[in-house]
This record gives C-alpha cells, sequence and structure tokens, in this order.
C-alpha cells in the first residue's frame, strides 16, 4: 500500500528507529517528525508529554500514514494504549518490541532497563516483561545525564565512558542482569561505550531494531506492505531549527536527507 | 484470553517451535498436533499438502484456539494464504517471520536458504525475502537428507557431520552468504553441526525462535494475551505412535508432556 509510514519522536533520537526501518524496510516512505524544540520529554509531567505526542500525531495523520511509530519510550509510555483506542491505523511502541527481545535472549531471567525518568518511573518496561513473564527480575535505573550528552555530541571518548561507567554502576556490581534494554532512542548512540562498561557477558537491545521488526510483521500480517517498484522518499519535519537536525542526522546516522521541513504544531 | 495457541506440524520437528513458543509465552497454553503418521510432508505433492493441513486445522478449530502457528515450513508454503483467507483467527507460518530476521542481520544481503524439496520448490522463501527487499541475493538449497537423519535421532557425531557438510558443499564454497535461513522445522536440532561446517562468520536463523516472537507481536497487538495467573496445561497430539512421540519430545527438547493423545484426522 503506497501510503507513508509517520514516525514521532521527541527530537533526533527516532533517527534510529529510521534508520532499522528504512534498512530493514527499504521500500516503505517514511515521514519523521522530530519535537526537537521541547525535546527532551523524559523529566516532563505526564500531561505535557501526551498534548505535545497528541499534536505530533495530528500531524502526521493529515499526511495520509498507514501505520504510525512512537519512536520515544517516554511518549510510548504515556500515549501508547490511549492511541491505540483512538486511532483506527496501526501503533507501534518502541517498549513491547524492545521486551519481547530481551525475553528473547536472556538466560537468567534477570533483565536490565536503562531510560529517562519518565520511561523509569511509568513501569512500563517492567509491566510489558511482565505481562508475557510473570518470573522475570527486572532491575530499571534512570539515566538522566544519558540525552543531554549525546545531544551534545559526546558519543565516545573519556567524557563519555566516565559518565556511563559511574551511571551505570548499580547494574554494573554484583553482575545482577545478562540483558540490558536501551529503553530510549539516544541510546544507541552510546552502544559501544555501554557495551565496554557493562562488559561482553551482557547482552544489549536497542529498541530500534525490534520496533523496525515488529513493524515489518505488522504490516505483513495486515498486508500493508508496499510491493511496487517506485523508490521512497523520505519527508522529515523537525519543530526546531532544521541546520542542527540535518547536521546531526548526516554525522550520526549517514541519513540522506532530501526533504526536511520547519513542523509548525497545533492542538487538533 | 484464556484460549489455546494451536501448532501443527508434520510431526515432530514443530515442537522446536512449541519449546521457543513456551519459552517466549510462559503463560500460554498450547495444543500441538504432529501428523507423524504422514511425514515427512516435504516430498509430497502440493495437493496432498494442502489436503493433511486442512485436515489438521479442523482438528484444532474444534479445540477452540485464538491463534493458529503452522510449524512446519512445507505446509506454510503451500497453505498460508488460504488459511489466512479462509480462517477468522491470526495464522502465523515460519517462513516470513525467519525472512525478517534474516533480513534484519544480514550485512552482505546474501542469504541461503535451506529446506525441503516441497519449500524450496515453492520459492516461498525468495518470494518473501524480495517481498520485502529487492536487492537481496538468495541462495537456496534443498536438502532431502536432513530429516530422515533427524528423525533417526543422528543429530551429531561424524555420520551427521559428512552428510552435513557434502549436503551444504555449495553454499559453503566461495563464501556465498553471511546468513543462512534454517527453513525447515527439523533443522534447528542440527544447528551446532551445521554451525561447524558453515563456520562462524555465517549466522544461522532458527524459525522456531522468530515465529514464537511474531506470535508474542501479534497477540500482543491484537491483545489476545493471557494476563491471568493459571498455570498453562499444554495438551500434545500425534497421528502415529505417542510412544516414539513421547521418547522424541522429551530426549531431544526436555519438554514436559503431561497430556499427549493420539488424533484421528477426518476431511473437514
Amino acid at each position: 500500500m503506497d501510503q507513508p509510514i509517520g514516525v514521532i519522536d521527541s527530537g533526533v533520537g527516532g533517527l534510529t528507529v529510521a534508520t532499522e526501518l528504512m534498512r530493514q524496510l527499504p521500500k516503505e516512505q517514511l515521514i519523521y517528525l522530530g519535537d526537537t524544540l521541547r525535546c527532551p520529554y523524559g523529566p516532563r509531567p505526564k500531561e505535557e508529554v501526551i498534548q505535545y505526542t497528541m499534536e505530533m500525531v495530528n500531524f502526521l495523520l493529515k499526511k495520509n500514514i498507514k501505520l504510525l511509530v512512537i519512536a520515544c519510550n517516554t511518549a510510548t509510555a504515556f500515549t501508547l494504549d490511549l492511541l491505540r483506542e483512538t486511532l483506527d491505523i496501526p501503533v507501534i511502541g518502541v517498549i513491547q518490541p524492545g521486551a519481547r527481545a530481551a525475553i528473547k535472549v536472556t538466560q537468567q531471567m534477570r533483565i536490565g532497563v536503562i531510560g529517562t525518568e519518565g520511561t523509569i518511573v511509568s513501569k512500563a518496561y517492567p509491566e510489558a516483561l511482565h505481562s508475557v513473564h510473570s518470573d522475570i527480575e527486572v532491575y530499571d535505573l534512570a539515566c538522566p545525564r544519558f540525552v543531554p550528552m549525546v545531544e551534545n555530541g559526546v558519543l565516545e571518548g573519556d567524557e563519555a565512558y566516565q559518565v556511563v561507567k559511574e551511571t551505570l554502576q548499580p547494574l554494573k556490581e554484583k553482575q545482577l542482569i545478562d540483558t540490558l534494554i536501551l529503553g530510549c532512542t539516544h541510546y544507541p548512540l552510546l552502544k559501544d561505550t555501554i557495551q565496554a562498561v557493562m562488559g561482553n557477558d551482557v547482552t544489549i537491545i536497542s529498541s530500534g531494531e525490534e520496533t523496525a521488526r515488529e513493524v515489518s510483521a505488522i504490516l505483513g500480517y495486515q498486508e500493508l506492505l508496499y510491493e511496487g517498484e517506485r523508490l521512497p522518499e523520505h519527508a522529515f519535519y523537525t519543530t526546531g531549527s532544521w541546520q542542527v537536525f540535518a547536521h546531526i542526522a548526516s554525522q550520526w546516522l549517514e541519513i540522506p536527507i532530501t526533504t526536511l521541513e520547519t513542523a509548525y504544531l497545533t492542538t487538533a
């Protein structure tokens, strides 16, 4: 079906999901909207996250999307159920796919989750894990220093290593976990550093990859895959500066951006 | 939702899928039906595979299943579309999940597929791969000696190694592929031997694991997951000898089987 897939995020972190969607579903067209102006969502109150997310959803619905990906963990935690009830297109969040992937790989049934304050306080990951498997032990940890660090482009080197090491100390000690969910779409950009700190015995789950697979499964199952031969033209929108957005997208993720516009969001 | 998941297979191979379902969805109840009496399906004509599969489906529909897993690649290749059109419950085959998982991991876009004659001749894997990604190079190979070997319990050692090595030679030489799909649910039982022959540079995709994840995704998406607290009681049916079935299940897969009965299949 030749309609685009909509992807929303609080900012640029969701580009890690978009990259995986392009890789795993190279025929599909994406419309990405990042609310860079109001990023981060992590420390904001629930009502505000819901309001901002609904504004983004309304913007994309006007673009005739066939499926919505909430590529932000905080927004998923607070709006997934609501959006599934109210929209008549499939809605995929980043939390359930990450949780399912972690259950697939854990051997000791001890899973760590790191994310923003909002995501961790919401307990969305423990709920998603326990809805599938009651006996999983979940160790969750808010990492408020990671998003600002990533937004400043500090992804590796001594400073990144020190911050990651200090932050993850509670999960690292006593070898509590064998699997760690990156419960924030910014964190895959720190994956190498996180893996170095946690050691190779811990399997790291990146929700972007897993979410792309779930999108693929749902599109296939619902017979919504595009099966023609046109090449996709992705469109990117940001509520903030498009220069910064374009810089980050090309520097970090090597996403070729041809269409990039500023989005002005309004309530309903 | 407290209805069982139905799993059908030509024999015991689908137990590799059932094991993964139990691991990834430990709250869900399974009803497994293996057509051991008429196994293997691989060399049979299409019409016969369709007829036998429909008989199995009718048997399970009377057990009030909420979702059907076709845990046999040959049956998936020949009946998935038909069953999706005619049944009003979700139907998951083993081919699409394996194809999607392979696309996720391949770096060089060169994927090998091994399976029965029926599965390979049907071209179901190349079609599934190309429907998602036009540029994938697919190298497929029928391995008619593997199922009889597995059914005879030859899973490792010199004989298994020799047969696997001779059979896979066309894929092994020239380092054609970086990913290999085990397109038959018997093959995961030979996984160690296949990995030894192909070398560690080739990532092996086992459709059982992937299918269980897709079942989890669809049940979650359709809000069909069981969320109560009762422990599951799985039921197993075979059209052949239950002694042989029970022996294989306990020897290979350590599946605890409490309920095992003989199924008498009839047309419609």
